[in-house]
């Protein structure tokens, strides 16, 4: 590594955060300030217009630096959170010029050479990177895969349907401008009574999304791909067989977006190859890394986005057993979409590649 | 029939409307008033601290009556819609002063001489109610069972998933007002992106729900019940068993209330004894009595609930076939939970049974 020698010659690796001013940048200039910090430089890279920007990270101003092939000199490990195209051409250039890049894009991640990781669930993954590039799963695999890769270890996972409840965010800062701006359009009136009165309210201010998100729920995300699915929703499906090493799990995911800022949650109803019980199930859950167990409907607990956002876990709760099929366990699941569905992953990731110098 | 003679010699059912200023009284009587007119007098009933007040129904304003014995003479056909306790004393009351009982609560669903009825799927099961009571099915199981009674038909159902998104109005005016309440309070603020800072804001207006539901998503409607499911999920999973007459047909159901005035959303993974296709299942759906298929995602096309909020039909949209499963079926179901979901049905209950005599 190149890295920043330090007093007692311990060498800091040099860290870049490409897309620094997006909705997940942000959260990653967050979580690296919040985290033991093992870095040397932290450079913040994005593009041209937003060059000479000061972001705040471990409490300095750091000036934003444009995306160009000079700006991966010298570092180590640079975390790309990027449109798709952006990250198709210049991942590359930064993995030639000897960074590791941990990115979140969609680019990457089924390619064969390219690890997909998540750190609680396949870190031994990180290791092998043929083109110095690691790809970070999309935020609905993440919202889950904490807390199914822990039952899948003990009970072997076999099935999973996916209801995926979006928040805004996910859409970036202009998801939540435009939920934002929504809500005041529709707050303080009986607009949701007749139909289309919230649309024609909202207007053409519909930002990212197909259709009113105030007092509405969509049942879209992504593009359109083959059959009638999104392309969010194979994500989700290929992007979990990968993970878990499951070339053939059966995964059907809908995804809809509700009016939530930030965190996603998912109704699960997952089948494994034994017989499981929900005690057992809880034990896993409330033990696993990276996961919080909140699931005491009497006492009125189950986890809800407001409570969940900002944190780090993936919470869990409604834990039940099939009443019909001994093998088959429901969950509801929220993760903060921008946290563990992006930036910490991201970080994390990187946290074990600095770890291997 | 008792009814009212009119001039041709036509004998007009009367008909009682008990819970007539609830959130689905209110739209029992548009629905009364917008459908066609078979009614004789239509009594209007509710709590005494609610009489004397008048509502308009068919164009003229009636006056509400106490809910008593009395209130029940002459009346062909009584529509309940009143919290389970009053339903489970009053019901029977109405049916032994001879009336036909059509009742929205959940206390005689279950009841083997009961019968739970939604016309486009079971509607023979209205002759056979030896106690004088027809019930009408929960909101939540109203919203898919139309759309599901017709795949069944043709391919056999054998296994179902649902996550139901439930809007605010299943709670009633109460879930209304809180919704719109909490609304206004976190319009307009930065709110949603730190843990609880919703839930502080809103303090303790969560009036009927167990947790905040601006910018926010709640697993749990109903009370608890064994290992876990709530009555809400229990109730979905008993009644679609019911009305479709597949006693062991394996449901697993987690309800989530949303931040939606009035339609519930349903996202249901639907296992058949056969084969599907995405074609034939939309040829079934397009042509079934009480279904609009919406279903263009290219085109933008899926339902949601601001245009299905006010509509009579089950709307369905995202028709796909499981990618690793040819008998499985994803749909996404909007209905509006106060109109067919409750009022609606349980009108066209009454007028299966007027159309008897």
């Amino acid at each position: 590594m190149a890295g920043t020698g330090r007093p007692g010659g311990v060498v800091r690796p040099t860290l870049a955060v490409v897309g620094a001013t997006g909705a997940v940048g942000t959260v990653m200039l967050q979580i690296l300030s919040q985290r033991k910090d093992i870095w040397g430089e932290i450079r913040l890279v994005a593009s041209p217009r937003s060059a000479g920007r000061k972001l705040a990270v471990r409490g300095e101003e750091v000036e934003v630096v444009a995306l160009t092939e000079e700006a991966f000199d010298g570092v180590d490990i640079a975390l790309f959170d990027v449109p798709d195209e952006v990250a198709g051409q210049w991942a590359p250039v930064a993995a030639a010029r000897g960074a590791v890049v941990i990115d979140t894009s969609c680019v990457f991640r089924m390619e064969d050479e390219v690890p997909l990781v998540v750190p609680e669930v396949n870190p031994h993954a990180v290791r092998l990177r043929p083109r110095g590039i690691i790809a970070n799963p999309n935020c609905t695999t993440l919202s889950v895969i904490v807390a199914l890769g822990a039952l899948h270890a003990e009970f072997g996972l076999r099935e999973l349907v996916v209801s995926a409840c979006q928040a805004a965010s996910g859409a970036g800062h202009a998801g939540v401008r435009t939920l934002r701006e929504q809500l005041s359009l529709v707050a303080g009136t009986e607009l949701g009574t007749s139909p289309g009165d919230v649309r024609r309210a909202v207007g053409d201010n519909t930002g990212p999304f197909p259709e009113p998100v105030a007092l509405n729920v969509v049942p879209w995300a992504g593009t359109v791909r083959e059959d009638g699915w999104s392309s969010e929703e194979i994500k989700v499906r290929e992007e979990t067989r990968k993970i878990l090493g499951l070339a053939n799990l059966p995964v059907a995911v809908t995804c809809v977006r509700v009016p939530v800022v930030t965190t996603h949650s998912c109704t699960v109803h997952a089948r494994f190859e034994n017989e499981v019980t929900v005690d057992r199930a809880r034990e896993i859950l409330a033990t696993a890394p990276g996961v919080v167990l909140c699931d005491n409907p009497a006492a009125g607990e189950f986890p809800t986005p407001v409570d969940a956002v900002g944190t780090d876990p993936t919470w869990v709760g409604r834990v039940r057993r099939a009443l019909d099929d001994p093998t088959a366990l429901e969950l509801f699941v929220c993760g903060d979409n921008l946290r563990k569905g992006s930036a910490l992953n991201t970080v994390q990731i990187a946290e074990l590649v600095a770890a291997e110098a």
